[in-house]
């Protein structure tokens, strides 16, 4: 079985996410970094290229000359990881769409909602796959949790909590270094900072384990910090379809705070939490009091579908979440290259124009003073 | 040094709160119990006094009659606790203070903010003492915390978050005992049972703490549970003062939930985060990462005028801090009687006039679609 | 029903230990100080005396004094609090009880096995009651353990894991206080300071947990710190009749350790473990994996004798458990007086026996290069 | 920069941890798979390497034939992983070795003394590289630790306490599958159980973190379960060169526990903690209190050198780990290789001797009734 190739966007030197996506797309060994073109500093893509051992031909200047070279090659990338800042990810990913190579993306899709539907219109006229990072959800306590609620453990969903708690962003600009200057910057990041960076993998996770979809929503953004005109900090009361309600909170100048993620999920039999400071323990609770603490892996409870890769004990963390996104596309795509039907095990453009959305909807919210604001549900 | 003698209205077989207070009032030895009302029904009332070791004439069928009673004998109690449901405070407060009887109340104060005001204006025409027993804000570790936020340990206050959650109303009203049954009537607790129950502790102890005063607020609640009318969960949106925002969750309904209350205030410089569930520990970060776990406790930090009773690492606990209430409580009382200059180190009434203005903002939010309301300031 | 009257020995300014008993002592409202010797000092006894309420011609100037004199009062005090340094113990227990006044006393009971062996004969041969405060065993966790455990929830028990922690012997000498450099010196501490200051505790707790009986011990004992003789830290591996094993580990130079006390009893079908830094929790686990965190409280398990005072959620914590152990002790004391039956709900003085005889051998094993040795069972 | 290519033995089908050392291997992109021995079942080892796209000639059925077999190639395998049963360990690594292929072996490197120094000989006398994979001493926590005590941040050592617990062996034997059942088998785990197979991790983690030497040790170990004659849990009381003590508590029986490797150093200044139940976080505490919770990460503490790929709050883990031992020896190798120097940054044999040693020490202690017994030392 032949592996497949693929290229990469941005990623290079001084972008910590960059090495996340390779090792993720190389663990399984499914996938070989190919072609890229990782800094828009040609030395620097070059320097990166070269140390990742690519033929230099394959090292490109730009994503369009990259797109329009590897389209034309008799072996072309099989897909492309598009980890370059939040405003080059539209132009990006459809120039690949537009040359036949599949895409995965990293979040958020776009900075404009119709960017993120068109997007869609094309990846399906295209008949490619695309797959959007959206990694929480990906890890192994969030499938356990949602396993658990669609079995009904809890029964009927009350209220769901989220947050999302970092400080990256409590120091000056002046002492911040370019991976975060980016994301306060509105050229780049779009219309927010705080929402569209890790409140997204909030909303995401939070739909992902309840099944629920936020119907309106009234949301509270604060810029913390000189020079800056986009959020930092934001809450959000939520009302689901169900008629559950839900809030979150998400920020980026929480003291102490450091990739806090962590929801709850409240309801009439039960309540389901989990952090990722403990990625590889949910805990569980009835009524009136005991707690249970699950650990999350290969000997806790159900298994059948279950993406744990290790015993239980042992931490699977980030890399291999990253990994369970690859290796599902990569099947996917493996299979649809030879025909076969597949299955679709990870998320995608649909989760993308959601969480667009719902960054849209919250600020609008917000320069309404706190209104409730319908989340747009055209995908 | 004799000591004082009070008496007690409600809080008899089956309250569970009555017998902490009366722990809590006599753990110094500065007072005893003389007098009580401790139940409508007269022979309850008469079983529990008995076993109090009262004598029988001390032991009433009304708290009027108790009050006329007490204030025509020689040694009268000097002054009496309030401990029945929400309903009864403000008359029952009144009999006392009218008959020049020294009063501390159970919260919430009142069921309507105008009898709060009006038990304050009384208590001053009188010159009478008035503690309400916001029993959080008199554990050692809230000292702590005013303390470190006082000395300026996180800077300025950004955001401030509280949560009071219990699931002690998710089992339908035909299982719940009377303690939580009164709690949903609303002829007995009021506009409200999440808020004015529990709500209250929540927003009184982020006052202590933060020294910050809520402007206006934006209050969504929800009533779980059929044949219910009121608030079962809450959530609140808060402005301060100084610019801060906050925001609070509180629920009856929160599976696996029991008492946990918790708070965490975010600064410029920091954070400190507490917990019920381990009410002897404070969590304090700078920027960037590392957290330290304080104990609250005799060796823990600095002394001068703080609470604590106990070596660190040894439990404090409810009854003590109902015990620190009490205790400042009498001895300003003790110095009162004696013609001595005093101070009011215990939640009094001016505390207790806000909190029902917290209640009725959030109510009046709701009814108006989450509309910003400000909170009433007049005391 | 009157109140019980009591005396303290020891336990004046200074001691942090004599606040607790008498908070305890008086919390239920069953008993009152009346008389003391609260320091070697007679004008710092009288002062303490004085402040606490007591009638001059009560406050003495030894021990012996106060004996006799109360035992001639028609009023004498019906028991006394022995809270004195461990090598006044001894002496001091036996002038009461030769007075026919009953007797509590801290732990360890005395300095020499023989001595505690002869107070059980005189306090037997008086017919007087006699309670240890041994105090963790008076935590509703400790009952709850001991329940769980004795309704075969864990199965047989396989292994037993105690440690008490502290790092207040880190300091050299000359930082101590008073009440740690009595610990310290031979001549008043007796063989061993750790092991007969916390590590008793931490032996009695696991007995009255387990229900199991040391048949020997292999200890190995630490002196940390310049100008010391006595054990600062020691080990022990433990073996019980039922052939279960057992170790522990106790210290006072376990840096950042207040007060660690923690117990886990690992059997065939599951485990048990608490700890003091979370009084209030007991963790409960079957085979393979999930852990139940068990709130400790009203509302928590079976109710049926539970010592629990508060509903689930608070913390009950030191002062409460000793006054479960005086509240267990005066009643007992009251039947008594009336010539009723009763129970004995309190540790008494065969555990306090049992305690002086581990500290012997936990001394001689170490003494003999760590050597197997048994326990003398002999009360 | 050509890869390295490496063969497997053992791993296949049914093997929890050969999948973990091929995701460790080529996580970083450095080697790739290319020859292996999966299973004795030679059907099941060509559907094992077929499945990992290996050519048919360089899957055995033998290692013996595949050692013999690859070195005749022009492009023979760089190294071998031996992931097999502990008896196959030293003719399997003596095989590779005498054809001068270098070695990557599991733990416990053998199970006899001589022969763990008999492979040195072998791999000096060939000059090859040789690595065992202790891989918890490969996590960024253990890194972290070791630096601070080195830095003296703790002071001088006085007591070490190590933990390594599970319960995958409560089952009665007929409940196991082929992985545990082995391990039970003396004659292929060996003279042990538990401490060849968990208690080495333990023990090589608290030699790496504290840089101390164990001088001699008291070992009592437990055969737990019917149709055992290994230990299944142990007990050791160690002491060091330095004078510091420590003690360790191994088990495959304690109800509850998964992988609980959990390591605490104290000092005369403070100690630090860690526990693989939360791999992220190290706990380090000064005199009298105060706790701070490190997060190890990116962010956290110094850097220089740090095996750190993620950013603070994201969980590294066992497969990280073992990408780290395997990218510091393929470095070596490639160094090597190109007649380059090069260090020696992972775990090596003098480590693997060190750990059989140890549980030979402890198997002769306890077969002595716990006799204090020298670790030999040489290598």
């Amino acid at each position: 079985m032949a592996k497949l190739s693929f290229g990469m966007i941005g990623g290079g030197e001084g972008s910590f996410i960059g090495d996340i996506h390779r090792m993720g797309a190389q663990l399984d060994g499914l996938g070989q970094l190919a072609a890229g073109c990782f800094s828009r500093d040609y030395g620097k893509s070059l320097d990166y290229g070269r140390r990742a051992g690519l033929d230099e031909d394959r090292i490109y200047r730009t994503y369009e000359e990259m797109a329009e070279a590897e389209a034309g090659r008799p072996d072309p990338i099989d897909f492309v990881i598009v980890a370059a800042p939040n405003h080059i990810h539209y132009d990006c990913c459809r120039a690949f769409l537009e040359k036949g190579i599949h895409v995965v993306c990293d979040k958020p899709l776009t900075n404009e909602l119709e960017q993120a539907r068109d997007l869609k219109a094309l990846a399906e006229e295209k008949d490619l796959l695309f797959g959007v990072t959206f990694v929480y959800s990906a890890m192994p306590a969030a499938w356990f949790m949602k396993e658990e609620i669609a079995a009904g453990r809890i029964g009927e969903i009350i209220r769901v909590k989220g947050e999302y708690l970092s400080d990256n962003l409590l120091a000056p600009n002046e002492d911040l270094d370019g991976g975060m200057l980016w994301r306060i910057d509105p050229a780049k990041a779009g219309k927010s900072t705080c929402c569209a960076d890790i409140g997204v993998h909030c909303q995401q996770l939070i739909s992902y384990v309840t099944g629920l979809s936020i119907r309106e929503l009234s949301a509270d953004m604060t810029v913390v910090g000189e020079g800056r005109q986009l959020d930092t900090d934001f809450t959000a009361s939520l009302r689901f379809d169900s008629g559950a309600k839900g809030h979150m909170w998400c920020s980026n100048v929480a003291a102490g705070k450091y990739n806090d993620l962590n929801i709850a999920v409240y309801g009439t039999k039960g309540s389901v939490a989990w952090s990722l400071e403990e990625p590889d323990f949910v805990t569980m609770s009835g009524k009136n009091g005991q707690t249970v603490r699950c650990r999350v892996g290969k000997s806790g409870g159900s298994q059948a579908g279950a993406p744990f890769r290790l015993p239980a004990g042992q931490s699977e963390g980030w890399v291999l979440a990253f990994a369970n996104i690859y290796r599902a596309f990569m099947t996917a795509l493996i299979s649809k290259k030879a025909g076969q039907p597949f299955a679709r095990n990870y998320p995608g453009i649909d989760e993308g124009i959601d969480s667009v959305a719902f960054v849209e909807a919250c600020v609008s919210s917000w320069q309404n003073g706190g209104r409730w604001t319908e989340i747009c549900r055209k995908r």
